[in-house]
């Protein structure tokens, strides 16, 4: 029995010889390679959590809301107040992180016999996910600077005829925004091939020198933003995604998503989170000075550094093959974990807590000075 | 604007003119609907609960632990214990519900060009399930009695080589189990037509008279068990699923499941309840006894039953066309909500507690002697 592997069973083709995806989990002193928000929970939501969570469980026995009503009416008064365009419950739908908000939508506009469309580096498990889905997968392009070429981006779209376009803004793993101006031809371009829906992922806008895409719904019902309470709200272990989109979207997801899949807790947590809005905010404002210094010391250093809107930084660049890994693992030998996302040359930061980033600061300028002696 | 609905979205063509799953959420003073366990957590349960939350809460910036090993570890002692069979760590599987679960294995083991086979009546999300996943359903046979016909399910397998084959013990919403010689045999049938994977959804299966088909995986990576929390463990708004199967079944899953799919919160929760296993198995009993006694009692009424190994009864029959339909709102208009599944003839009525039990019982009666009047 021992000697049967996952190729051995009937797994789909495409499957066979793949490995899970996620990054190396490593224990080490200062981890700075999943984007995660480097400051915990301030106590009063901690309690503020177990008020809220001890009352769902006194009900633990019943199915949760299915509709998840009143979780969607906060997200929907956060983003209201925080982008001045005016969404309710309607535009809002949430589900077990912005994956599973991005595979609903695949489910439902995307799968066997559509296609997708990324413009690549960009954030990997939108191509993992079509592959899930069955949903076939273009590569778009990008400039080598890692802004849209919008021609190119156009051209690709206008060939394919994709089903769906994501516009990952701000971009992971490089960290720029793309204009709204981009945005808006993309959108177009989609419409005049097929019509196409364009999802936004903005994982990280809270953390943009720019606003949130948002005002552009107006008129656009193939438009959809995607948002997550991972990075800005510091909870990336809650797994609360959601999209902001025309009604009849919100509608249209909830024919694929599976019933109940948003958990009494899950609901209760985000739900005290969502009371703590304006100081989980205002580390945002901490990390975004952070992020900013770290683009600044990079450079000062001698490093390039992609313009970031994000709470990460993109830096190198490392030279000959395999010197973006190299790079990383003398800066790991240095107690620090960032990210090395396999694009040739670059490497990943996210935005610690200052003592972090100077952790990180000071190996990267001893792996400079190690480079030019 | 709000002209716009699904319809004219560019959504999948198998979606058109469909409508959402999902029981009616219908306020009414008894709801024996959704085989819900009527019993709520007991209150030191509740507050281990939100102890082990506050934990995970302090840590809630972090992403939650991907493989959630102290889960899996705790599930898997769990069924070592009451089924006598030794599972590990390597064997189990969670996810955000057995539904969440169901698709990971139809993203694996199905998905395009690929079908399933489920002997229906049965639990409807199979089918469901496997179109939101793109994988042919191939509906199986059942006996007027709701067992299952060995040879014409063996035939069906035969002749369709399905991928997956569904086998749901206790059945839902019928309650009967299937017996451990006819899964066997099924898994031969499957093993000989493809070879395909064989999943046994035990969701029900704590409340059977019988034993679970844990020790058949010995030898067998083609079969999986699906179980979950729901149920037994009175924790249906935690959606908490998992599977027990050969350790490449569980790596193979890893390939299609989205990464951190499982919350620390989630896990946290499940954590606590497992705790209480002994306190929650205790209720299972009671539930056992008031389901034998709505078994006994429907009869002596003068309805059909079928035998029920779970925590619900199928009963009947009520002639004419929509007959089931109409007794379902005569009990609904006695304050009663019980499950109409579309089997003409039958309705489907959770065991509750002992009271919502007796006012299930007068309004069947009642409506009895309405009929024969």
């Amino acid at each position: 029995m021992s000697d049967v592997r996952i190729d051995d069973l009937p797994v789909r083709d495409e499957l066979r010889g793949k490995s899970p995806y996620g990054a190396p989990q490593l224990d080490v002193p200062v981890r700075l390679n999943t984007n995660e928000n480097p400051y915990p929970l301030p106590e009063p939501l901690v309690e503020r959590i177990a008020e809220r969570v001890r009352e769902a469980a006194r009900n633990l026995n019943r199915y949760p809301d299915r509709d998840a009503v009143e979780l969607r009416t906060k997200l929907a008064e956060y983003l209201t107040t925080t982008s001045g365009y005016q969404v309710g419950l309607a535009n809002v739908w949430a589900a077990n992180g912005s994956n599973e908000v991005i595979q609903q939508l695949l489910q439902t506009f995307g799968g066997p016999g559509r296609t997708a469309i990324g413009f690549e580096p960009s954030y990997s498990m939108h191509a993992l996910i079509a592959r899930g889905t069955g949903t076939g997968w273009i590569s778009g392009p990008r400039n080598d600077d890692f802004t849209i070429d919008l021609a190119a981006a156009e051209k690709a779209i206008a060939e394919n005829q994709p089903d769906v376009v994501f516009i990952t803004t701000p971009n992971n793993p490089t960290g720029n925004a793309v204009p709204p101006e981009t945005v808006l031809a993309l959108y177009e371009a989609a419409q005049a091939a097929k019509p196409s829906m364009v999802v936004a992922d903005e994982a990280y806008i809270e953390f943009s020198h720019g606003d949130s895409l948002l005002p552009l719904l107006a008129g656009r019902p193939h438009l959809v933003i995607s948002r997550t309470m991972s990075k800005a709200f510091g909870a990336a272990g809650l797994r609360l995604g959601y999209l902001a989109a025309h009604p009849a979207v919100v509608d249209a997801v909830q024919l694929v998503r599976l019933p109940y899949h948003l958990s009494a807790v899950t609901q209760a947590t985000a739900l005290a989170a969502l009371e703590h809005t304006d100081t989980l905010l205002g580390y945002v404002e901490q990390l975004k000075a952070e992020r900013d210094r770290l683009v600044t010391e990079l450079r000062a250093t001698g490093y390039e550094v992609v313009e970031s809107d994000a709470n990460f930084v993109q830096f190198g660049r490392f030279d000959g093959e395999g010197g973006a890994h190299a790079a990383w693992q003398k800066i790991l030998d240095r107690g620090v974990l960032v990210r090395d996302n396999g694009i040739p040359g670059w490497l990943r930061v996210s935005a610690g807590t200052p003592e972090e980033n100077d952790a990180f600061l000071d190996a990267v300028r001893e792996l400079k000075k190690e480079q030019s002696t």
